[in-house]
């Protein structure tokens, strides 16, 4: 439609990434080719960095460009806490409220069925072999794990999972809770929300 | 806060666009590190190839990769009649409507006092010397003009500029009408359209 092929290879583009349209992408097309030539060069430039130099942590596989991830080679955090996630992104949410202070295990996805992601597609055998490597005594001793899993079916499932593979381990497994958004008005809240936020009220 | 420079570099570029706030910039960078590494490298080369390959047509400044864009080159669009537009994007959508059949010309850009934006910053001078080269016999005789500007401050300003620079040349001069949106409620328009609605009314 717009006749230039280099404006619709970049539009093309554009409208790969999650929640650009085609016209989003198209208005965003048109605002990079009215921008100076540096900010082209500069966004492709870190595009290419960004692929080049993160890489993935060895230890809980949350994104790093260093040999062992920020989290995973601080000495003031608790190894025998492990805080269990879907994505790298979930870190920064988790780190942002302040109140964990462990570790980190990064599944990069969570069981689906429906999209053909099983447990082998995850780093789920990671988890349970660093798991086992503590408690032979071999690695730093886990003594909780935290399922921060999204709150859909895909968490749903991995939760379940995981629950049954780490059970008689003597592990605390817990996983975070669901219930009333903080500062939400509960006029709006949703059926499933209100009824597991009943489900799991807390005694005052 | 990510810790990780070509990551926070990339964020930082990709919130330079407009409505790509931070925390979608972040979403759309983890997407990128997420996907095959040939993502990042055909959008990186999209974005240098627009740069080196779209140029602005001599005749009418639209967006081209041609020595003339397709509009200008086109003998089937009538040249006597020319539609002045602020952006190249606003040529597809008036394309979209498949009503105009004339020529174009693309100012890039409104009048903007409060932005320092002035006549002189963009591509007047270079209409008003087109009608004038077509009035002396040295170029196609422009018959109509067609405002197509933007109905907000700059536009209205650009227009009072150009209908007073553009009188007295025998040309008819028209803006194209603002009113009530196709197929959408009278219960939502706001004041002013309805306003300018009842004032352009068309009789039957």
């Amino acid at each position: 439609m717009l006749q230039i092929a280099a404006l619709e290879k970049l539009v093309h583009e554009l409208n790969r990434l999650p929640g650009i349209g085609p016209k989003t992408a198209q208005r965003l097309a048109y605002f990079i080719l009215k921008s100076p030539k540096q900010y082209s060069e500069q966004l492709s430039e870190s595009l290419l960095r960004v692929q080049a130099e993160v890489k993935s942590c060895p230890e809980c596989f949350n994104y790093t460009d260093l040999d062992l991830c920020r989290y995973c080679q601080d000495p003031h955090r608790q190894s025998e806490s492990l805080c269990v996630v879907e994505e790298p992104s979930d870190i920064l949410r988790i780190e942002a409220s302040g109140v964990f202070r462990g570790k980190y295990h990064v599944l990069h996805g969570a069981i689906s069925p429906l999209e053909g992601i099983g447990p082998q597609d995850l780093k789920i055998q990671e988890l349970i072999q660093k798991v086992n490597v503590g408690l032979a005594g071999q690695g730093p001793a886990i003594k909780e794990i935290i399922l921060a899993l999204d709150a859909d079916l895909e968490g749903d499932t991995t939760v379940l999972f995981l629950a049954k593979n780490l059970a008689n381990k003597g592990l605390k497994i817990s996983r975070i809770a669901h219930g009333v958004p903080i500062g939400s008005d509960i006029d709006y809240i949703d059926d499933r929300t209100m009824g597991r936020a009943l489900e799991n009220r807390v005694e005052l």
